[in-house]
């Protein structure tokens, strides 16, 4: 297949059946089976070696059929980002989860409907809503304190100390609260682009840690952005890693250094629409509704993913000349037909690395493995 | 309610209830009914007005509910981006479809599927697929030529003149293929600021159909994108309009000057998470996975939508020292959340305007109405 391309130039190549292979309808999204589960595999045993508990962040794959690989590795404790989440995860058997978002009274009922099947851990940011709970809470949930000590998201400040100190008392003073201890996600590290850097960003939440530490010893210490899971190899006071990228992995991931190209596993497989030899491009079935409008930027110009193709020992090679330069709703443009032409697939299509795979994921209502059968999915928020 | 927290300034203000009405557990895409309504009908009339065929683009809405409302104006041809939407429409009733996305060989079984129940209208922009069509088609279709007029995205330059020559040629050989006209989408539109400069972009797509006026008088010559739709009333060579965005309108729409603030409606109810004194800003329930990583620019950097309340006369009001300045998949910082706060609503959530209605609506499973009742819709692509 390759050669017959090959002898073709993009001004000659003629986008005209008949083709030697079913022809793809849609832009369907491909999970690398073996790869993601060397992923899990790597970041399990990482997890036990440094003697962290590992509670996995399923927002990335949002897949029963998936949380079972990690199951048959031991994993029992999951992260989510929201009540439904945690209820689609619960109806797949599921019965210890965290939910990674400041809890808020619009959850309550969810909660409470979750505590019948399952263990939940929330997370909260102020003494307030901790009375409010132990009020409206069924059940025991356990509780952890989100702090923020830098990258500014959710959290709360870790220069409130007298604050901090207030929501843990506030805690044991309930009856159905019991205090786990504190989380951290710190999402600066997906904007740096080396080790050292990554290295630099993390140190804040350790810092964090360690000073909480000595008031609070023997609670959890959780963590779990995958650029430092990925990359460092010491997380100081930090006690549980809960990572969620790492299943996938992506182009961002990629340029951050947090993988390998062989490590990444969900690609998206884009039919071809027209081919343009006045200005090498190629128009595709693929846009903001499939990869998502998250970018990096490559020569100061945004791009939206890389095709990318399979090499004859099957790993995965990036067309260095070619790039998704723009999204429309359900239209790509990709710059560099020429170089892409020898590499596009019996059907008519073409693979694209995405540039952040918890929103392409989030876009499809099923995977489909290398071989063709579908992987279950949640479907949006 | 206002007036109860308008008495709260940010660092009093504490985010704990008990609320006088149920409180939001996720966020939810509103439809304001009646201003849909009523963009329904101005554009229905502005058409009507100019001569032009109204044949409406269907993937910003992707209900069936909404596309009574434009039945009931009279509308029977309607514009989609896929087989798939296609056939979402065609299941719902309708009949005559345009799918405006270059046909490829892998539509052909969804297209043959479509054609047992409705009338299609296909684009193509090369003459070997056109042979191809005419041998694989079960029954007759109608085939527009997509133009690319200088927006570079899908179509066939507007220079190719001796190609689109032979295209039309190819089709007239064909038994089953009916050459219906030319289509031009200019995107271009949605990223000027005034009237002036939407009016010179849609100026090249004009003069392309001037020039193929002259060779096929008696044909289709359709474009659509909401920017010119709105603003202009001289089409030129035109007859045939098919706008999708303007069902919702969106901020964008909005500061390029194509609708006023009333016209808006698609809006997303967002539960508050975090209220943050130290930095002025709100965390929400609301991120990428809900309002699209689409952003316009504000002040040089980009916002991702921006909070509104209604004012005593239920009209729209932005909150103009507030924006979403940050998404991840599920979190969304709002800054300015002292101005913010008197606008909070009663069931602690905030209203936010979404930047591009089309891949907001897109990454939800089901609008509500005002009133709370579900307006059905397609789910994903």
């Amino acid at each position: 297949m390759v050669h017959r391309q090959m002898q073709l130039n993009i001004k000659e190549y003629q986008f005209i059946p008949p083709f030697n292979s079913p022809q793809l309808e849609r832009p369907r999204a491909v999970v690398l089976e073996q790869s993601a589960k060397k992923n899990i595999d790597r970041f399990v045993n990482k997890a036990k070696n440094l003697g962290c508990e590992f509670r996995p962040h399923f927002k990335t794959h949002q897949s029963a059929e998936i949380g079972k690989w990690f199951k048959e590795t031991g994993v029992s404790g999951i992260t989510v980002t929201s009540v439904a989440m945690a209820q689609y995860f619960a109806d797949h058997g599921w019965d210890d989860i965290t939910i990674a978002f400041p809890f808020f009274p619009g959850q309550i009922d969810g909660v409470n409907r979750l505590l019948e099947k399952s263990k939940l851990r929330l997370l909260v940011t102020n003494s307030g809503i901790v009375k409010w709970l132990d009020k409206n809470l069924d059940k025991n949930a356990d509780i952890m304190i989100e702090i923020n000590a830098g990258y500014d998201r959710s959290g709360i400040s870790i220069k409130e100390k007298s604050e901090i100190k207030e929501i843990v008392n506030s805690i044991h003073k309930t009856e159905k609260l019991n205090f786990s201890g504190f989380y951290i996600h710190d999402g600066a590290t997906y904007k740096v682009d080396s080790e050292n850097e990554i290295e630099n960003v993390l140190s804040r939440d350790l810092s964090a840690f360690s000073v909480l530490k000595k008031d609070y010893p023997d609670v959890k210490y959780g963590l779990g952005d995958t650029p430092s899971c990925s990359v460092l190899d010491d997380f100081g006071p930090a006690n549980e890693l809960s990572p969620g990228n790492f299943i996938f992995f992506d182009l961002m991931q990629y340029k951050i250094g947090s993988c390998s190209l062989d490590d990444i596993a969900l690609l998206v497989k884009v039919p071809i629409a027209q081919i343009k030899p006045e200005n090498d491009q190629i128009i595709i079935h693929g846009g903001a509704a499939h990869l998502s409008k998250d970018y990096i930027l490559e020569n100061g110009n945004p791009i939206y993913g890389k095709p990318v193709y399979f090499d004859d020992e099957q790993k995965i090679q990036l067309i260095d000349e070619s790039s998704v330069v723009s999204l429309s709703q359900e239209h790509g443009i990709i710059s560099g037909a020429g170089a892409l032409l020898p590499h596009i697939n019996d059907d008519q299509s073409i693979w694209i690395c995405p540039v952040h795979s918890c929103l392409t994921a989030n876009l499809f209502t099923e995977y489909y493995s290398a071989d063709n059968h579908k992987i279950n999915k949640r479907i949006l928020s």
